[in-house]
C-alpha cells in the first residue's frame, strides 16, 4: 500500500510508479478515499528493492503493510483519515437521514415525489426507494426499471441525492449511467464476492457510495468487513455498513435487532456505520426506538422507510413505513442521542 | 379474579369471600399489587352460582375473567392500574438505577462498603452484590453466605435497598430472614418453576421486589411472562422483568445483546423492564451504548455492574464493571435518553 | 481422586483414609461406578504430604489429578472403565431402548398398562412416563402424584424398570422413596445446580440411573459434561447424557435436531449417550429417521415416545408418540445401525 | 402449466400452442423433466378463452394450476413422476455418491487423478472439485480456471461425470463451454437469484444437473424449495438439493448439522436431497456419522470430500477429507442404512 505525500498522484507520477512495479510484475490499483487517495499493489508485493525504489521516490511518503485482514478497512489503515461527505453530511461530525419507499410503485409515481418532498421538509439529507426487489418465489413481482425514472425525477424536483438497490451487473450498468449517488447491496448480496468485486471496479474513482448491507442472516462483524474489502480493493472505499437484522427472529420482531453491532464495528473499522431500523423490527411502532437505539449504540446515521400514506405503499410499506411526522420527530430526537453519545465514543 | 371496590379487603371481607367459595371447593389467593389487591380464586373458578354470590357483596367490584394466558401480567390486567415504587422511584415516572458487584468478596468487604458510597454518590437508587453464584462448574467458587453480611452492612452505611441472587429455597430463607429488598432470580432458573412459585408465596403480600432475568438462551417475550405469572399467581406482582442477553451470542459481545425485547415485553406487560447491559455485553467499554439503546427501547431503568476499581474485583468485574465517573454519567445520559423515549409510548 | 486396588475400599480402608485427610481439613467423597468406586478429596487436595501419605497405603493405586474440568466425567477419568448395566443391558456393548408416554394419564391406567405390555412385547428394555410436567403456564395441567402409583403398578406387570422426571426436592424424595429406577432432568432443570447436587447426593453409593436432558434450548457439549459434574460430583456417576434438540427450532420441527451432538458428547466422555427423537422433531412420522440418525451419530440407546393409542393420549403423545408396530421396528432397524456405526468408533 | 399426452411436445405442436397464448400476450416456457417435459406459460395465465383453446388440442392432456408457491419444485407437481438418472444411478432407486477434492490444486495434477482413480475404485458415482472458491477475503486464493483442465482430464480418464461450482456468469459459460455434467450453486449463492435464473436459462433443455447447496447459513426449507423454483422456471428441473450445516455453528463442529432437513424437504418436493457431511461436520473423523444419519433421515445420496492424502490437500481438505478406505466402507455402510430406511418412506 503506497501513500503518497499529496493527497492524490499527478498522473504523471502514477505512470513512474507503475513502471517501476511492472518490472516485478505487479500493478497498481489507486483507492481514491474521501480526503487521501492510496496505491496498492497488486501482486507479490514484498520486493525489497521494489519497495525500496518506491520509496525513494520524493512524492512517497510510505509503503505500509498493515498487519490486517482488512488493510483497506481496518481502522489503523490510512483511508481512516477522510471523513466521507455525502448530500452535504460529513460523516463522523453529525448524523446523516436517508429516508423514502420501500419499493417505488411505478403505477403511483406521485405517491412517491410527494413522500419525497415531505421526507426533504422534514429534515433528511437523502432519498431512498427500491427499484428491483430479491424476492423469495421467482413469482413475485421482481421490480420495474420504469421506478428509476420516478426515482431520477424525485431527485431532480428535491434535490436530494439518491440511493437504490442493485442485484446484478446488468441492474448496476443501469443505475451508473443514470449517476445513482448511492448503490445498496442488500442482505442477501451481501457475500456476493464477484457483484461487489464488479461495484468497486466501476466505481472506482468516482464519488458514488456504496451502502452494503450485514450478509443475511448473521454475518459476523469481521466478515462484514471482509465484504467491503473486496469493494475498497477494487477501487472504490466510500462504504457505509448497514444492520439491518439477523435471523433468526425475535419472535414480534421481523429479524433479531442488531443495532448492537454498530459498536463492535466501529471498534475494528473507520468506515461509517448506518443503521436500519425498518427492517430490523419490521413495523413501524417499533422503528423510532430501534433508531434512536441504533444512535445510543454509536452509528453515524440512519436509513429509514418512510411513506406519505403507508397503507398505500406496496413492497414493506404498509406494514413497516414511518410518516413524514414522525420522521421529523425522529431526525430531531436521533441527533440529540447521537450527540449524547459522542461522550462514550474512544 | 374478584376487584374489590376497596383497595384492599378488610379481614373480614375476605373471610366472608372465602367461605362463599369455599362452599364450591375453592380457595382465595390474595395478590398484593403497588396500589390494588386482587384475590384470585384457585380450583374451577367457573360455577356461575359461586360467581353471582361474590358479585352480590357490595365491597365487590367486578370478577374478572381475562382473556390472556397471562391473567395477572397482561397489560389489561386490574394489576396494570398501580406504579410500583422502589427506593422512591415510581417507575414509569421516572428511571431506576440499580448498581453493584457482580459478586462480593468476602476477604475485601471494604471494597464493596467503597463501591456501595461511590455507587450512591453517583445518584443510584438500589445496591446490587452476588453472594452465591451459579456456575458452570461444581469445582468453581459458588458464592459464600458471609457475603449477605458485606452487604446488609453496605445497606445499612449508605441507606441504600439492596438486591441479590437465590438459586434455591434455602437461599431464599436467608436473603428473606434479613430483609433483602429485591431478589434477583437469574436466567439459568429463569424457567425453574418450583422455585418461581415458591418465592412468590414466601414473599406473598410483603414489599420484597422480585428482578426477573430473562429466561437463557434465548426465551420468547411470552415465556418471560409465564415464568412471572408463577410469582404473581402464588401472591407476589411487585416483579421486574430483566433482559441480560441471549445465545448464541454475537462474536464480540458476551452474548446477544437484547436489549431490543423491551419493546416487545412493554406491550404485552404493564410490568417494568430493567435492562442489564453488563452481561448483555460483557466489557466495560461498552455498556455506556448498551444501557442508552435499552432506554432507547423504552427500559424503566438500568441494573448495572460498578466498581470503584473493576481490576481488583471478582467474578466478572474485572471485565464488565464500569466505574462509578462512568456510571455518574451514564444516569445522566441514559435519563436524557428515557425523557426522550417518552413521546414514543403507546 | 483416590483410586484404590480393590474395586472398592473396605470400611476399615475408607476409615483410616478419612483420619489422614482429615488432619489436613479434608472429606472424602466415594463416587460408586459401575465397576470402580473412585474416592473424591474434598477440601485442598493440594497437600503434598498428605497425598504422600495416601499413596503409602497399600491398597491405594494411584492418586489422580486429572487436568480436566470434567474430572470424574472426562473419558480419561478412572470411571470410564467399567460399563453401566442397566435393565439387564451393558451400554456399550448393546444398545438400550426406552419406551412410554410423554404423560401418564392418571383417569385412564389401562392405557398405560397396556401400552407398557406393547413396549415390553417390541422388545423395549425399560419404561418411561411423565408424572409430573414443567409447564409454560402456572395454570396448565402439571401433574398429578397419582399417575406415579400407574407407573409403579406398570413395573410391577411387566418387570420392567422405570424412568420419570423430577423437578424439585419434593418430587425427588418421593421418587426415591419408591425405588424408582432412573431419575429423568429435564431440559429446563438441566443447570440447575442445586437440584442436580442434591439428586447426587440422595442416590450416592445406589444404583440408581440419572438421565441427563441436554439443557434448553442450546447447551455446549462442555455444559452438558460440566452438568453431569454436579451428580457424579456429589456421588452418583451412574449418568446417561439425553440431547433433544434446540432452540432456534428448524421450520417443521418442534425443536432443531441435535442427535449430531452424540459423537462431540462421546470424545470428551466415557458416559453413554442416549438420544430422544421424540422432542427433537415433535411429531411420530419423523421419528425414526431421527432415531435411527441418533444410531449413525454413535448414541448408545433411544429414548421414545410410545402409546398404543396415542390419539388418546395427553401432553405430548397425540402428536409425537409413536405406535408399538413402530416401536418394534425401529429396535430392530436401530439395532443393525447401532451394529454398522461400531466400525467407525476411534 | 400444459401437461401434454405425449412425454416431449414436437416443434409443430409447440409452436401451435405458442401461437394460441402470444394472442394472449403470453409465452411458453418448456421444462424438460427426466421423463416429462411440461410448458409454462409466462405471463397472465388465467384467461378461461385461451385455456380452454390449449385444452381443445388433442396432444395435451391437462392445463393444471397448482395451489403452491412452488409449482414446479411441489411433490404434486407434474415432474415429480419422473426420476432423474445421473451417473447411471436412477435417484430414489440406488443412493448416489460423489466424492473429490474441496480444492484441486493447480500445482498438483496428479494428485486429483489419483484420488479420482481410489475414489473409482471405492465405488462413487461421479467427482467432484472445486476450481473457484468463494473466499471470505479478497487477498486469499480464489481458485485457478487451469484447475477445470486438470478434473475434466479426471472425467477423461475415469470415465466419472463431474461437478464443480460456480460463483457467476462468466465462470457458468465456462463450465458449460466443456460440458461440466453438474452444476454446484453454493451455499453464499443460494439465494442469488439472478445467477440462479441465469443458470436455469442456459442449462434449460439439457441435461446438465444442478446441485442446489442449502442457503447460508439457516435457509428454511420452504427458502431452499424456492430458490430451486427460480432454476425450474427458468428450464432446468434436473436440481438435486443439499444441505450442508447451518449457522450458529454447534461447537465442536464446523457448523451446526442440518442433515435433519431431508426429511422436510422431500416431504414437500419430489427433487432428490443429497447430504454434504465434509460441510456440516468439518474434520474426517466425524464425517461418516454424519453420512450415516443422512441416509437415516432419509437422503438420496452423498456429496463428501474425499482425498487420496489429506495432509497434501488444499482448502479444507487437510482437515475434513477422508480417505478412499473410508469411502468405501462409508459407501457400502449408507446403502444398506438407506435400504433400512426405504420401509419409513410415506
Amino acid at each position: 500500500m503506497i501513500i503518497p505525500k499529496p493527497n492524490k498522484l499527478s498522473d504523471a507520477q502514477l505512470a513512474e510508479i507503475e513502471s517501476i512495479v511492472g518490472e516485478f510484475g505487479c500493478r497498481i490499483q489507486p483507492i481514491v478515499g474521501a480526503e487521501r487517495s492510496i496505491y496498492a499493489i497488486l501482486g507479490d508485493e514484498r520486493h525489497e528493492t521494489m519497495i525500496n525504489r518506491v520509496l525513494g521516490l520524493d512524492y512517497v511518503d510510505r509503503v505500509d503493510q498493515i498487519d490486517s485482514p482488512y488493510r483497506l478497512m481496518d481502522r489503523r489503515s490510512e483511508l481512516a483519515s477522510g471523513k466521507l461527505t455525502l448530500a452535504g453530511v460529513t460523516l463522523g461530525h453529525a448524523p446523516l437521514f436517508i429516508a423514502g419507499h420501500c419499493t417505488i410503485d411505478p403505477k403511483n409515481p406521485n405517491l412517491f415525489y410527494e413522500s419525497a418532498e415531505a421526507i426533504k421538509k422534514a429534515g433528511a439529507h437523502m432519498l431512498r426507494g427500491g427499484v428491483w426487489k430479491p424476492r423469495t418465489m421467482p413469482y413475485s413481482y421482481q421490480g420495474d426499471s420504469s421506478a428509476l425514472d420516478i426515482l431520477l425525477e424525485a431527485r431532480e424536483r428535491t434535490g436530494l441525492p439518491i440511493n437504490t438497490e442493485v442485484m446484478d451487473e446488468a441492474q448496476l450498468n443501469i443505475v451508473l449511467e443514470h449517476g445513482v449517488d448511492m448503490i445498496q447491496v442488500g442482505a442477501r448480496n451481501a457475500l456476493n464476492y464477484p457483484l461487489l468485486r464488479r461495484i468497486g471496479e466501476v466505481t472506482a474513482g468516482s464519488k458514488t457510495a456504496v451502502l452494503l448491507k450485514r450478509g443475511r442472516p448473521m454475518a459476523a462483524p469481521e466478515e462484514c468487513l471482509a465484504a467491503a474489502e473486496y469493494i475498497a480493493a477494487a477501487g472504490n472505499p466510500n462504504i457505509l455498513l448497514c444492520p439491518r437484522g439477523t435471523l433468526p427472529q425475535m419472535d414480534g420482531y421481523r429479524n433479531h435487532p442488531d443495532e448492537c453491532i454498530t459498536q463492535l464495528l466501529k471498534e475494528k473499522t473507520w468506515a461509517s456505520v448506518i443503521v436500519d431500523p425498518s427492517h430490523s423490527v419490521g413495523r413501524a411502532g417499533y422503528v423510532p426506538g430501534a433508531a434512536l437505539a441504533g444512535m445510543a449504540y454509536g452509528a453515524d446515521g440512519i436509513v429509514v422507510e418512510c411513506h406519505i400514506d403507508p397503507g398505500h405503499g406496496i413492497g414493506d410499506d404498509p406494514k413497516q413505513a414511518i410518516t413524514p411526522a414522525i420522521l421529523k420527530d425522529l431526525i430531531e430526537d436521533s441527533s440529540a442521542v447521537w450527540k449524547l453519545r459522542r461522550k462514550y465514543e474512544r
